[in-house]
Formats: structure tokens, sequence, C-alpha cells
């Protein structure tokens, strides 16, 4: 197959669609972001990449706290809404039923399945975008999104992002750390 | 709907199924990661998180550079084997055919649709886990699956990672920056 080079972009094959909840002046704001992913797993934390210019930027700054919150595919409209729109032009609070949990300080949208209440870990400065790193408080979830104590990627219908457009959850290929017992050297 | 709490633990919706790419002692290895997102735009960077005890890591730590591989649904149980099995046990190198582009030292997987070679730029120590950001050096890419000079999700055809399970891209809900201007408030 041949390769060809397109140059050092900032790629990611597939990423989650998810509203960033801060509190901002006192008031909730949410707005979406697909950058981010786990960081680790003792203590756990999660990480989100923000363009410094945003909004939220001065909530996290302010509170220490923030919320990953992740709309289902019928949410797409809500979800899109919070990236099109600056919570600096518009009071975006009132667009979800906000909920606090162990923090006090971390809005998270009721209306989304599963939401991420996280405290501030590290905020590292990579240029125009600040990675911050969250030490993950609680998770909270929808009753009937949770299988076995867990949430449930079926149940839930996350919205996949990639190249600018949303996507569902295809069908299952296979387990993980499973189905690679089956290889063998060519 | 009723929310219930799960504890605080690594949560993450949907995530890329990756190899990272390093060559350690000379030689490349591959192993499997998820908890990988973009980091930056300007300059381009991407994050992965790993295990400090992964045989990955003293391949970055000693040469400050690494590869995210993106393999295709079709490459589930190569891209699966090398999570299973450590490089400390196996020899990876010959699971892949690697080629080395501008930075000569970040091993890539020719087989894999889409290869990022990345400059180390910075690892946050998490706890369990390094979060290893690295700047994009560049993109490089199957010709076929290539579309207007970008990436194209449909032909690489990417596995998404969720609860220990691999997926497939689903069907696209709505292009982003353009559906949430249907909003309006309630």
């Amino acid at each position: 197959m041949e390769k060809i080079t397109l140059g050092p972009v900032p790629y990611m094959s597939v990423m989650p669609t998810l509203l960033v909840g801060a509190n901002v002046k006192g008031k909730a704001n949410y707005m979406t972001a697909a950058w981010a992913t786990v960081a680790c797993m003792a203590p756990p934390m999660v990480c989100v990449a923000l363009n410094k210019a945003r909004y939220t930027v001065k909530g996290i700054e302010e509170n220490k706290t923030f919320s990953l919150n992740i709309p289902s595919t019928g949410q797409v409209v809500e979800a899109d809404h919070c990236g099109l729109v600056s919570g600096a032009q518009e009071d975006k609070s009132e667009g979800f039923a906000s909920f606090y949990g162990k923090l006090k300080s971390a809005p998270m949208a009721k209306e989304c399945p599963v939401n991420i209440e996280c405290r501030l870990f590290k905020s590292v400065d990579c240029g125009s975008h600040l990675l911050y790193i969250g030490e993950v408080a609680e998770i909270h979830a929808d009753k009937a999104c949770v299988t076995d104590g867990k949430p449930d990627v079926v149940k839930i219908r996350p919205i996949v992002y990639a190249q600018t457009t949303y996507f569902d959850v295809g069908k299952q290929v296979e387990k993980a750390f499973s189905v690679g017992k089956k290889y063998s050297k060519k």
C-alpha cells in the first residue's frame, strides 16, 4: 500500500463527543469538546484539551473543577449548539438542568446519560490549547444506561466524533483482551 | 431520569484503538492503547496514557519519539495481540513491516492505514500512568484511505474502543458545527 504524507496536523481517528461543564461567574456553562480521553487508572483521571480563548477556561481556572458530560445521539442538536455559541455571547445555563455532586462547583447536565465529575489535577500549556487533566471525583449515570454497575455503551448511544462529523457507534467487532489469542505469526 | 453514582473510576464513552510504536533497545515494538486523543491544534499535538510498567515506556524515554498507528477493523486480531503480549516476553518487531519517517527513531506499522509520527513534548506523571504528549511531526497514510488530502474515516474503518470491546464506526448522525443551528430554546 502506497503511503503519502499529509503534513503535521492534529489528527485522531475517532473521539468522544462531550460537553465540558464549568461554572463561569457563578453560572453553569457547557461547551462541546471531543479532544478527550482517560489519562490514568489509579487515581482515575481524564483529560480534555481546550482552546485558551474558550469561555469555559475561565470557569475551570476559577473553580479548579469541571465535568465531562456524555450526550446521546438523540441530543446531537443540543450538543452541537454548545460548540457553535460561546458562553460569552449566550447564557447556556438554561440549556440543561444542571446538578452538582461531590465537588459542589462542577455543573453537570442531567439530560446527558453519563456525567464525569472532575477535580483539576494539572493543566499543561501545549500552545493554542490547554490540556486539562482532572481526577475523577465521581461518575453519575442514568440508572437506565447502566448494566452490572457500569455505563453501557449500547444503552447510552454516545456520539463518535471524526472529521467534523458525528457518528453512531457501530456493530461490535470483537472482544478486547480476547480476540488477539487467535493471532499466529506469519 | 434517575441518576446513580458508579464511584470514581477511569471512564470515557468511546476511544480510538491504536498501536503505540517505539524502538526499545533498537527494535521496533508495538503495544495496543486506547487512552489517546488530540492535545493541541497549534502546534499539532496528541497524547496517550501508558501504564508505567509497559515495555514501550522504555523506548519512549530512550528516544523521545513514538508513533500512534491506526489499525483497521480488519486488523483487530493483530491489534489485540499487541495488547495481550508484552515486548518484554515476545519480540513483536516482525509483526508489522516497520518504516521510519522524519524522526528516524519512531517505528510505524506499514499495514496500518494511518500513522502519526510524534516527537515527545512532555510526559505527565498521573499515578499508575504516564500521559505522553507528543508533537505531531508527520501524518503518514495509505493513499487509498485519503480523500481531499485528509484521512477518510469511512475508508480507514478505525476500531472504536468502549468497555473492553471493539466496535465499528456506525452511521453518520449529523455534521458537526452545523446541526446545532437547528437548536431553539425550549
